[in-house]
């Protein structure tokens, strides 16, 4: 990627986390980088291209931070954690891009759309993985590690939306205490257990 | 409220949620209600006059299931199951609203954003109070509350991004399990506990 073709990008980003981006127009992406309309149109050829650009950019970093944990030799509670770790690192390293992908993903030409959900899917089935690893290794108990992993991603898919870099928890105690509510639970003991 | 009022804020959700806030123009409401554009203004002043009323019925709608809970007379376990229930319960049966209201409020106006903000800390400090009044009851062990609410809080919200009305599961199976795991864990012992 040419270097004003990444600058683009990054202005892209910012503008579409801020208005969304149905609201952004070329003129104020031209208007943030000090450049013509026509000139834009000789790096990229559409707001498309661009709304594209950014999920797939998106998508790839929450797959390349993730898929090491599948292979990793270690019992299912602390690969889970690892999981963690790593997923709300992205979310937290990546805030703006966060908000673009969760939120105009739907916004995505069709075929663009169902290869988000394809990776969506590899993505979640790592989760998933990991937790029926868990059930088999004996490290977890049988439950429905659809919805567990559902659970775990949500948590970490919520940052966006709330998280402050310069808050009183960084990214990584974040994960483990999230890590450690679904691993061990917050009752008492298991007497109550339904 | 009358009647053309609550079909032109319904029709505006429909479009709101498709479309995003800023991609839906007056014209778009006019034509889903085949109405014109004049007619319209009878009714309603602007685009985020409409907005508003959609984002505060949300809050409302949140709070009205959520403030009962608050009072209940049960072990702080049991009145976190069903304050799941009902949060979730309140997003399952408002997809649209939900996409609207979690996407859209940061385009409110300071001070309808601020109101927001304050119904929403409200909101959480249901939670919240609940799991302190466990931990002094003695049902739940000593954590961080503030976090193991905004874990519950974030599998209710993320619920709009997949759940769907003719699922596996009901919105009070996925609440309970949910709860279930929040409480109890998933891990096969305690042996291991962090």
């Amino acid at each position: 990627m040419t270097e004003r073709r990444t600058e683009i990008l990054e202005a892209a980003l910012g503008l579409f986390s801020k208005k969304g981006y149905h609201d952004t127009s070329m003129q104020d992406l031209g208007e943030a980088l000090g450049l013509q309309r026509g000139s834009l149109y000789t790096h990229i050829r559409s707001k498309e291209e661009l709304l594209l650009a950014i999920v797939k950019r998106g998508a790839e970093e929450f797959l390349k931070a993730l898929l090491p944990v599948e292979d990793m030799e270690a019992p299912a509670p602390e690969r889970l954690r690892e999981a963690m770790r790593r997923h709300i690192g992205v979310v937290a390293r990546n805030l703006e891009a966060a908000t673009v992908f969760f939120h105009e993903w739907r916004f995505l030409p069709e075929t663009a759309r169902q290869d988000v959900l394809k990776d969506r899917d590899r993505y979640e089935g790592v989760f998933r993985s990991i937790l029926d690893d868990g059930i088999r290794e004996g490290t977890l108990r049988p439950h429905d590690t659809r919805l567990s992993a559902t659970l775990a991603l949500s948590a970490g898919n919520w940052l966006y939306q709330w998280y402050d870099p310069k808050g009183r928890l960084t990214a990584d105690e974040i994960a483990d205490r999230f890590s450690n509510f679904i691993l061990e639970g917050i009752s008492r003991g298991r007497e109550g257990a339904a």
